[in-house]
């Protein structure tokens, strides 16, 4: 997928519409793409078959999938069964806010980022609609990059790893032009928090209003299959 | 176990020495202990049945062993069964290093203590004893720190965490030392490398070595159960 030769990357890909961009501008910059999934117990497992899905429509050079059972932990509407997925916005940190989770999942990369000699990790980040999130801002990044390049064999025989947040500053609508532009097919990718087995987005809950919003700001017509009861 | 009262913390216990030591010495503090194992794919199970007997024992307030597969990403001798564990030591980052593997360790500690509001992480790191690895330097734990109060909503809200790492100037001998003086029964510890079902040490691997050593210095009788070849 590649022309220039940037080395190895590690890309974070969930299955949704925000790290299918990020893995098409990785190969778009040269990057040799390594793609790494988690199954934490996550609710909606039609992503994991997407983000497989993903990673060989795009010609990743490989395809990882961690199991980890963060649902151990709790703490999260989204691996915790008794907490419900709420279907309206509301203020503060919200409650599918999973603890640590992007700090985990970063880890796990950084690990897998050693054994492949990688140069850097894609994660597809997002300050503007996630802002709720502590882990998603700019500040966490850079602290993890410090932290990387002291937790590692590479960091310390002086080969720097570099976190990658190509969509931080980017609102929906531009990641999404973004991505068509390098050809992403959004109909493959499940963004919703509650997709049922096929894949079927439920159309309400803040993931899926997000992403519809973005095609609608675009202009453009809406690939997510959304289930029936979807307005 | 505790008398003053210091809040909630997690302790992250292997079922080896150090870690037993560092959960005696987080009790004696004052804190309410709540221990977190890692079932990642380690070639010597054992440790995992020794870790929960020493939180019962100590009378942790909970455990959780939390399933992650490191074996997956690879790299070490002590998840990737292709590669033998040394019985010499070595210059250099040993290849018993598990990639990452504390940054994997305090990130999924960081979110149990989120859900717990704890206010504190133990870890037994130690830079005397294994200066090669790269994630047991103060540097490298001082930055963890930085990154947990910028990744979690304690963080965010202003309860800032703080991780403790006691051992990380002992020496083994001063370790046990201050371990008896709490009462610690390291016969129900596990250290080896690859120690066999019951538990039984090999005798021979860096771990056993470092052990063995630190009781034969402080001229007390080692309590630990060997394979019968160990000389």
């Amino acid at each position: 997928m590649a022309e220039a030769q940037m080395g190895d990357a590690v890309v974070l890909v969930s299955g949704g519409l925000d790290s299918a961009t990020v893995l098409a501008m990785a190969g778009a910059a040269g990057y040799r793409c390594h793609t790494l999934s988690f199954d934490y117990g996550q609710r909606h497992r039609a992503e994991l078959a997407a983000a497989e899905r993903i990673a060989q429509d795009m010609k990743a050079c490989s395809h990882k999938v961690v199991r980890l059972d963060l649902g151990t932990i709790g703490g999260s509407a989204l691996t915790d069964e008794s907490i419900q997925v709420p279907e309206c916005s509301s203020e503060g940190i919200p409650i599918t806010y999973v603890p640590a989770r992007n700090t985990v999942f970063l880890s796990i990369a950084l690990g897998w980022a050693e054994v492949l000699n990688a140069s850097a990790i894609f994660i597809g980040v997002n300050a503007v609609d996630y802002s709720g999130y502590p882990d998603c801002r700019p500040e966490y990044i850079e602290a993890f990059q410090v932290l990387a390049n002291l937790a590692t064999r590479a960091g310390v025989e002086g080969r720097p790893l570099t976190i990658k947040t190509p969509l931080i500053d980017l609102s929906k609508s531009d990641i999404i032009r973004h991505g068509l532009a390098l050809g992403v097919d959004y109909s493959k990718t499940v963004s919703c928090y509650q997709a049922n087995s096929e894949g079927l987005a439920c159309g309400r809950c803040d993931s899926c209003r997000l992403r519809r919003k973005g095609f609608l700001d675009l202009g453009i017509s809406d690939p997510t299959l959304y289930q029936h009861h979807a307005g």
